[in-house]
């Protein structure tokens, strides 16, 4: 091979390189756009902040508007670099990850509406212990599940999908308790149920944070663990020899 | 170009289009089986039929297994045929289409659990006709849009898309029928909110085909119109000139 081709073939390398770091870079922005919608939404309820809570629900469309650049992007490097193997797969996380995103971007969405009523209507605070503890968890799920994509850190990626556990079994107490509380007072009914959607919506961004990580563990181990029930998984398999752990 | 190479590359194209073709089957073949789950979901909770819930939670096994079959059949067409425009827009399509088939299926297993829940406790028919009436209008979308899908059918998409709205009403007023119930009779509190998580769900199942009817959209006419109103879409542009219609 000459070496004007030489060069040329590592330029279109160095600029396909790019191309994905780049597609991994936009998808953090937008990771972090939803990352504080999440948190907005529920200080929003929490302070009884409607002017937040507002800001939030015009924000849904700077996320929406995020998902269509990542997928225009996506696209665009699928049919301009053909990427095979470990780069195709990057490429499909990628627009996977961004439909997630924006599915978690509508959930703080959806929360923040529900503060607004809640707000609104001034009907106390039950709930709104079980709201901040869930909210808390699944915040640290996304976060997470966003660092192991940027990292490839799929033992982060594991711990995340067996939070997801925690948080479905805390999520069902939460709602325990809310139903007994509709039980003892009727006029509790109609804010109660306003606080069993966010907390609804809570646990769904706690699944979408758990595809994320899937994806992470996809992307490295080439592994499909979507629908596979955790306690299943071959943990050493998925994560590799790491440091002996403490009993 | 001599007559081998050519007969080849005629072969290679056949092949291809099959392997398109292949994917779609797949696809509407995944489609029919979360049809029938939706269906057998809402008709085991109609009938009481606990037995026919249990079959419906226990076939969501099969409905992800066609998932990840069909997404590795499009990760490996995009591998080794690298197709471009349109071809490419579709096997994207594709992956798009089989996650939110999933999702239905996931919305019907959650249903089916409600239902053997509502079953046991043998609490009554509350809310039943707006299940039954919404299901009906969710079920014709779900169908409507794997149609639209398979004929690539832009008109039938657009009005999938349209009707999606008239379910949210249809779930609004629902629900703030169910909420009566609860304030008038509080023995009522629990097995109403296992019918709400229902409602809930099949509006989700209408969210999920609206998502494939503007698939379809996007596939035929490369136009991307997630996230717009459907007030604010040019009709005719989508659709095309059509026959004239009646006033």
């Amino acid at each position: 091979m000459d070496i004007t081709s030489d060069t040329h073939s590592q330029h279109i390398s160095r600029q396909f390189n790019h191309e994905l770091e780049e597609l991994k870079t936009h998808l953090m922005a937008m990771g972090g756009l939803v990352e504080k919608q999440v948190q907005d939404a529920v200080s929003a309820l929490l302070d009884g902040d409607s002017t937040l809570a507002e800001r939030v629900v015009d924000n849904d469309r700077a996320v929406n508007d995020m998902q269509i650049k990542i997928d225009d992007e996506c696209t665009r490097v699928l049919a301009r670099r053909q990427p095979a193997a470990s780069d195709l797969r990057l490429v499909l996380a990628v627009i996977r990850a961004a439909s997630d995103l924006e599915r978690i971007g509508d959930e703080a969405s959806k929360i923040a509406r529900n503060a607004i009523e809640l707000i609104g209507s001034n009907n106390g605070s039950r709930g709104f212990v079980e709201v901040r503890n869930i909210s808390e968890h699944v915040r640290r799920m996304v976060r997470d599940a966003l660092t192991s994509f940027a990292r490839f850190d799929t033992e982060l990626a594991m711990e995340v999908v067996q939070e997801d556990d925690r948080v479905d079994s805390e999520y069902q107490s939460a709602m325990r308790a809310l139903m007994t509380f509709m039980m003892e007072d009727a006029r509790s009914i109609s804010p109660v149920l306003g606080v069993m959607w966010i907390l609804r919506a809570l646990e769904r961004i706690g699944d979408h944070a758990n595809n994320l990580a899937e994806y992470v563990i996809y992307l490295v181990k080439g592994l499909d663990i979507r629908h596979t029930d955790p306690d299943d998984l071959d943990h050493d398999a998925i994560t590799g020899p790491g440091p002996a752990r403490k009993q």
